[in-house]
């Protein structure tokens, strides 16, 4: 067992990476390899250090573009960045496909918040109920130097209510806050709000008339919720059956049923729904990432949403009405354009850039229509020639870098499988094949 | 509205950006940054643009070091990739908690992966039955070419079955085959047997004896399935609530009892437990980037988990017997060691390196660990002093970066600030305070 490593958040990432070389004798002529990695500004690469911590490098992922996304009758190049072949290539298609077919509709539902305290009370709640009712705006008031910024922009504090959970959960009360962030992602703000109302809750209640002292109160915490099915954004797609024309070497009306059938199994199979919704999020998270948005927040509350009846079903619907094939997705979308990592990551900053320096609203529709592109994408491929044909060209351009190919290789193989199934045995034979030939 | 770009993706990046520029003049004099991301090795840049399709240059994310987690025994530092503050220092704490608590106990349950051809056939169920009864051994061995090397490895085809679906969509049926992809993911290779078993089936069906020729038979598609519920592992910790000594200055039975409530609330509140289990794949997802895994897939995957029982639900349980805390986290990850970017992204090899090379299992007990510890500090934090008091030390920072400090403002920022509330407003007045006074 290795000696436990302390103070190692203390240290400079050179010290770091020498203490790691120390421990794990098998990376020790390996590790030094990832100061390449590093940016040579210093000071860049100092922010860089500072978004996280115990930081020793810079993890690369490709940043890509999808042109052509009419939204709105508006033109996006929408920035990507994403560890996965074919998505960005699928986006584009998708995008180049339907600016000729009028584009995407995106239109937002709502931008609402939320956040709780979370507390215990076994008092009677009639004396709860009458303190909150009394003290309400006084308690919203106390919080009023943290909120005066936001309410300047337009947002701030937009309801407050008691909710009874004593059926789900012995005592347990939840005060639910809701907020409008503005353009701001606003966590930090949701929170501080929160723990500093919790404070003046506690605090004005104990002292109130109506609290019981022989009770138990506590608060438990405070929080703000990813689960935000009020932050809502729709986008959708359609046109004639006969205007779609062959897709991928298929018939425009087979392909419309078969379209509208693979989305109506991802509604009823939840096997197939995760995928399907899998897919989506594909598109979704690699504007996110790009734009400094935090994807695990905007996955967590996609995939809730998606259970929100009771069974696990796709984001998207599609339907055929008068000869033409509609297809739309409604998801929330909680995200921002100021604060947070938008203006200190260039990169994040460039991305915004590159759309315009949308607000957040309109980023939501990018975004969403940007999800819906990719599962037409994806779907369109699933009912045609199958998800491998495109795949397989990436998948065999990564195996023949694995296998250290020249570029008379790379040709040849490409040649050689443009009509075959691609798997690692298979090219490997084939350049060996041509290795021990020559 | 800007023109239709075409053949984008076949320009070189330069020309790429140039064209860009000309599409958006708002950028005109911001994009040629984007080049100082690049690697200034070429051969390697090339290998990250083939990595995905359109790219113009990398995205960096911080890549740091969690150490000092005993998982089973034996001690690993973990990277993480992530672009959110307090992540990895969360991570980190409960890490080094846990180390003198015994550690963690991780255990795979199963690594079974599944896909499905997906058809419509409105002829007799039974005599679809009987074909696939008689034939499928023949069809599992009219893919062995693709199986092959897998099955070698001891993986590959581990059951095949036809399932009726006509209960939620007219005519529809299902092929079910589960897999073993030993340390691969295995996405190309289950979609690749599932395309060519679908044919084959297709083929085989349409010429037999039982099958009706007036009937309708349609493969709608052929995917594998992110949704693993049998690619499960559970990770734990316990110890006596004395153990645990006062967390963050509250007694360990107080602390005890509020972590209790804390996770129960995250099994009964839908609000609560998206953001609980949020917190959970923030952990998670920085080691799946890190080693080249697909974040979209686990998080697809576990979030459909947590909904399985028709409520969506904690992933993490909690409780306390005979005066000891048991803390406990059973999550399907589908990861894979080797194959797609473990390989060729540099940095996911180094990864994986630093964790000593770990099988696929062994990989599912180290992030199933990471996303438990990274659960215990945000539970820990929330129920003691609060989430905001580690965020705002990220979020002070950030703030002063934005507003261009100097290192002597930076540190009376952090001094002033130590025990108030940090937001935007705060810190400007109190910089401009300081600019001013001068």
């Amino acid at each position: 067992m290795q000696e436990l490593m302390n103070g190692f958040s203390k240290l400079s990432k050179e010290r770091k990476i020498e203490l790691l070389k120390a421990n794990i004798p098998a990376i020790k002529d390996k590790i030094d390899n990832i100061k390449q990695f590093w940016h040579e500004d210093e000071a860049l690469q100092k922010r860089f250090d500072e978004f996280s911590e115990n930081t020793i490098s810079n993890y690369y992922l490709p940043f890509g573009i999808a042109p052509n996304f009419l939204i709105n009758g508006e033109t996006f190049n929408i920035p990507m960045v994403t560890e996965e072949s074919s998505v960005v290539a699928a986006a584009s298609k998708a995008a180049k496909f339907w600016v000729q077919r009028g584009g995407f509709k995106a239109k937002v539902h709502s931008v609402k918040k939320i956040g709780h305290v979370h507390f215990i009370y076994n008092g009677e709640k009639e004396g709860l109920i009458e303190f909150f009712k009394q003290n309400k705006q006084e308690l919203i008031k106390s919080v009023s130097s943290l909120t005066a910024n936001m309410e300047k922009r337009g947002g701030g504090i937009m309801g407050c209510e008691l909710i009874d959970k004593r059926a789900s959960l012995q005592n347990y009360f939840q005060i639910e806050i809701l907020f409008n962030t503005c353009d701001a992602m606003g966590a930090n703000f949701i929170n501080s709000v929160l723990e500093e109302f919790a404070r003046n809750f506690e605090m004005g209640f104990r002292i109130s008339a109506t609290y019981e002292p022989e009770s138990e109160m506590e608060i438990i915490m405070s929080i703000l919720s990813n689960y935000t099915p009020e932050c809502l954004v729709t986008s959708k797609v359609s046109c004639p059956i006969n205007d779609l024309g062959e897709v991928n070497g298929m018939d425009p009306q087979t392909f419309s049923r078969k379209f509208v059938r693979a989305v109506e199994i991802a509604r009823i199979d939840r096997y197939r729904a995760v995928t399907h919704n899998k897919g989506i999020l594909n598109g979704i998270d690699a504007l996110v990432l790009a734009t400094g948005n935090d994807f695990r927040a905007i996955e967590a509350c996609a995939h809730a949403y998606a259970s929100a009846n009771g069974s696990y079903q796709s984001l998207s619907q599609a339907w055929i009405k008068d000869e033409k094939l509609y297809f739309t997705l409604t998801i929330p979308l909680s995200l921002g354009t100021v604060g947070g990592l938008t203006s200190l990551h260039p990169l994040a900053r460039l991305s915004l850039d590159i759309l315009g320096n949308p607000q957040a609203e309109k980023l939501m529709e990018i975004t969403a229509s940007l999800g819906l592109a990719q599962n037409f994408s994806a779907i369109s491929s699933l009912v045609t020639h199958g998800i491998q044909k495109g795949h397989m060209k990436m998948h065999l351009l990564n195996i023949l870098n694995q296998l250290g190919c020249s570029k008379n290789e790379v040709n040849q193989a490409k040649e050689y499988f443009f009509d075959k199934v691609v798997s690692y045995t298979a090219v490997s034979n084939f350049i060996n094949s041509l290795r021990v030939s020559q």
